[in-house]
């Protein structure tokens, strides 16, 4: 039997870190343990790509091309080489952020081409697809509050508030049109937030395990 | 005034390098200095794309689509950061490869799906292109010959000769349809190959600057 891959989604200070070992701790309790993968990166060289989309700064800036590409050549790294094989042997596999994450940051935030979009993501990807997305969703100011809390900010997580505003309106768009992706209120209190993810991912075992 | 984009192109053991002394020497004797570039690669972060292409091994391959996208994510980089600045101050660009190659080799060795060819160089390219390009045809033995006996073969090199048939192929359909390549024969000597350079140079430059 093929494992199941399941996405968290959502913008920075939405919860993602929490709510995965939330749904770790909820997949131990069935007896599954799945391979964790975080994106960009998860492979040695995708994680060098990462790095190079992180380190860019003001003395060589990344064109918002080079940032796509970069970000869909560490994808391919890491469902070609880590996810479809770990899959194939019947594992499961959680990941921090996937495809999603492109389409609301490069072509939400950024307003990259969406033919463009679209055929990297057929090329790349073909039909594959996570088994189920929870998408986090978080007003950006509230978002960026406590992400900023948190300590230091990288190079997307300085942008203009009116970048993250797109990008959460993508996440949205996407997310109501995709059959996969539950939407979570990520804007409410960490016990309530957890209680719909309990119900999302019970609901979602129940019918697909 | 803009200035001129001149690119070298070829198979390994072509003779790039020495046309490209070559030609610097020729453009030298009407006082222009050309900016020097070398694909992939050329700015800081597009080495660091370079050195991932090059330096994939059997512990984790490089995907066909993740060296593609390093490949344009490499150029979008020289482009926007070196090439279309050096050409708005006036300065000359000499390239050691460009856009071509990728086709070649990408589009014709590997045998990467047309449209999605067409739709990366569209989207990060426009309908910025080489001012001349000087194309080194060479039957693909004779260059990995000269290429082995030079030394080490990097990854690309030491794929099997079919490969290089279909890149160069790809180059020589793509190098008769374009008005602005033009092809030279370096399967003979090296002053055969340095007269045609020196003509086709020539001309170009009597008809063009």
């Amino acid at each position: 039997m093929l494992g199941k891959f399941i996405v968290i989604e959502g913008l920075e200070g939405a919860g993602k870190s929490t709510a995965i070992a939330f749904v770790k701790a909820k997949l131990a309790e069935r007896g599954i343990e799945p391979t964790c993968t975080r994106e960009p990166g998860g492979t040695p060289l995708a994680e060098k790509m990462r790095a190079l989309v992180k380190s860019a700064d003001e003395s060589e800036p990344l064109t918002d091309m080079a940032e796509l590409l970069l970000l869909y050549a560490a994808r391919s790294q890491l469902v070609e080489n880590v996810i479809r094989p770990a899959l194939s042997r019947g594992e499961w596999v959680l990941g921090d952020r996937h495809d999603l994450s492109s389409q609301a940051y490069q072509g939400g935030g950024r307003g990259i081409d969406a033919a463009l979009m679209q055929n990297l993501k057929q090329t790349v990807l073909g039909d594959f697809a996570p088994n189920l997305t929870l998408y986090l969703d978080i007003e950006p100011a509230r978002g960026l509050a406590r992400a900023r809390a948190r300590g230091e900010l990288d190079r997307i997580e300085q942008m203009a508030l009116d970048f993250f505003e797109r990008t959460r309106e993508r996440y949205l768009t996407l997310a109501k049109a995709d059959a996969n992706t539950v939407i979570i209120d990520a804007n409410v209190e960490l016990e309530q937030v957890q209680a719909q993810l309990d119900q999302a991912l019970t609901t979602w075992l129940d019918d697909n395990v």
